[in-house]
């Protein structure tokens, strides 16, 4: 285990943000789902949208951003359908009560899907989409984000990272969870290109030109700056190596969270100092049941997944994986030797704790 | 024009097709669907799913591999479910029933999804996807393919192209339609440059071990004897570049299709002389008036779509696209000047023509 890094109990850490999202104005309820949402992130691997965001939240709920009593309201409703204005609530408890209604909805009518408009960052994609598994459904969460994302041929950014989250139960073998930004790579991976210092390989992102550029710190400040250059859809630039259908699914995404509820997309979301996205969530569950027997669908992926996880390894690689095997592996190692919080992200935690009287229980 | 291409309607080109599968022993109502599908490939610019597989077509049926006659069965059926066992039939007609049946579903129920199983080629899933769009819904349309592609770390082929077609209705734009194979390319551009003698660039497919491989032709004889190697997911090798989310939507796709109604999937589905893949596919509509008006979404997307359109253009490039925007351009030039059918096509359909006894009304 690396020095900098600090092991600490799940509920624990999940105690602490809940304290703090409790002192920044959210309901009791709500700020433990924040704090569950936060922290499962870190506990599947993916710390890039857990602990090391609180100060980011804390900010939010500080500066009206994220508006820690806002009532989300319904729109409209079926038994199909679901159209939630969160009104700049924090992400996280809307998004689990919108998905909450939709499997509830699945069980009556097979199949339902939900819109949660003027919304904040809701965490991890994939922490929705597993809500189905249990209900032997296949669970769909997507959400819109602030436009980093240039089209093919383009040169501007129009678009957002766009995940597409999709879960489908299993028996033996670990559910399958595919959770995936639909461009190449998040802001995160250019930021920590910039910060060591290294270039970032052709095909993440274009200049200002739409050219290829390997110099994170001036795209950075373009894609802030709304200079021109940004991020390229998953494929990279142009059609060679299927450019056009990241950027086709990106858009997939931003019309079902966004143009099928009336909330702004595109261009239109921009995090800057004074403001926030207030992005838009997709949800969606189909229930099993309603096409065969979910223990034969059980039975059936574990033989798909098993099948993978044994078919030949490419020279050099360790082991064939699937879509949420790695993060379920890692969240047992977390259960029983805590979820690991690196130096920096623990420092701005104890600080953050101490700054509004929240006393770390580890 | 390409002195190589002849211009012919559309209307006659389908009759055409439609009076060679009606020889080939099926019904006059399922022929003309299927000729409507195939020509409908071509007049999208996609003639590698059109005419030029009409050889294909008629060689299954010839053999047995696809059953003119079978009868498509109901499996099982809900208000928002389907699921259809094809018995071998032609692709196209079970698949555009089961679209009308799923769009006849969302328009009572709000949203349904049917699988049709036990299958054959069903062209381009855009086709089905579009059906949607008068309907003012969103369409979706899968399917499985004889295994091609090779997983993340691995070095065998594990599932196939397995498309995803995405269709939302717009107003003055030209509709959104994303069709995607989850591969970088299909065999079918490995097999051009086989023909041309070129190298594939590295990034399309591996070798035997998994690891880069820049020859077609080695490549195309290892993938049809299963002797290791395949084309690569989008994203391309490794994860440097995001290949393991094409692995993960090629996974989605055959989950959908297959696991979710009980058909074989992944290396299971092999195209070989003597026998089909008999792949699965699966179809969805969701009814965007359960969620909002549907002209105020058709005016969203309009602007949604303007706006790409007339974002800034990447040095060297000449404009921004959708997806569904060159293919519907494709569609009104065709419909002014005919369908391009290039020589060889033409020469190989009036053969069949002629031993079947149809006539070229062209």
């Amino acid at each position: 285990m690396d020095e900098n890094v600090a092991r600490i109990g799940r509920g624990a850490l999940e105690d602490f943000c809940a304290s703090v999202f409790c002192r920044m104005g959210l309901a009791e309820a709500d700020a433990r789902i924040a704090a569950e949402v936060l922290v499962a992130a870190d506990a599947a691997g993916i710390p890039s949208h857990g602990l090391a965001r609180l100060g980011r939240y804390v900010e939010g709920l500080s500066n009206g951003l994220i508006l820690p009593r806002a009532v989300p309201k319904t729109v409209t409703e079926s038994a199909t359908s679901l159209v939630i204005d969160s009104g700049g609530a924090m992400g996280a408890p809307a998004s689990k009560r919108a998905m909450e209604a939709v499997i509830a909805k699945a069980r009556a009518s097979g199949a339902a899907f939900a819109c949660v408009r003027d919304s904040n960052h809701f965490g991890i994609a994939g922490y929705y989409a597993r809500m189905a598994l249990p209900e032997s459904m296949l669970g769909i969460a997507m959400t819109n984000t602030a436009a980093l994302g240039v089209p093919t041929f383009g040169s501007a950014v129009m678009f957002g990272t766009n995940p597409i989250a999709f879960a489908a139960p299993a028996g033996r073998e670990k559910a399958f969870v595919l959770d995936m930004s639909t461009t190449v790579v998040s802001r995160g991976k250019i930021e920590v290109r910039a910060r060591e210092g290294k270039a970032i390989p052709a095909g993440w992102a274009v200049g200002r030109e739409g050219r290829d550029t390997g110099e994170p710190s001036p795209l950075l400040d373009d894609m802030q700056e709304r200079a021109g250059g940004g991020l390229l859809p998953l494929g990279g630039r142009g059609k060679e190596f299927g450019g056009h259908k990241g950027y086709g699914l990106a858009l997939m995404v931003d019309i079902l969270c966004s143009v099928l509820c009336g909330a702004p997309f595109g261009a239109a979301l921009r995090d800057t100092a004074g403001s926030s996205a207030r992005v838009s969530h997709f949800f969606g569950a189909i229930n099993i049941a309603t096409f065969r027997d979910p223990d034969d669908f059980r039975r059936d992926l574990d033989e798909m997944l098993r099948r993978l996880r044994e078919s030949p390894v490419a020279e050099g690689e360790e082991r064939v994986l699937y879509a949420g095997l790695p993060e379920s592996e890692f969240e047992l190692e977390c259960a029983r030797s805590g979820v690991p919080v690196i130096a920096g992200t623990l420092t701005a935690m104890l600080r953050i704790g101490e700054s509004l009287d929240v006393a770390a229980a580890w």
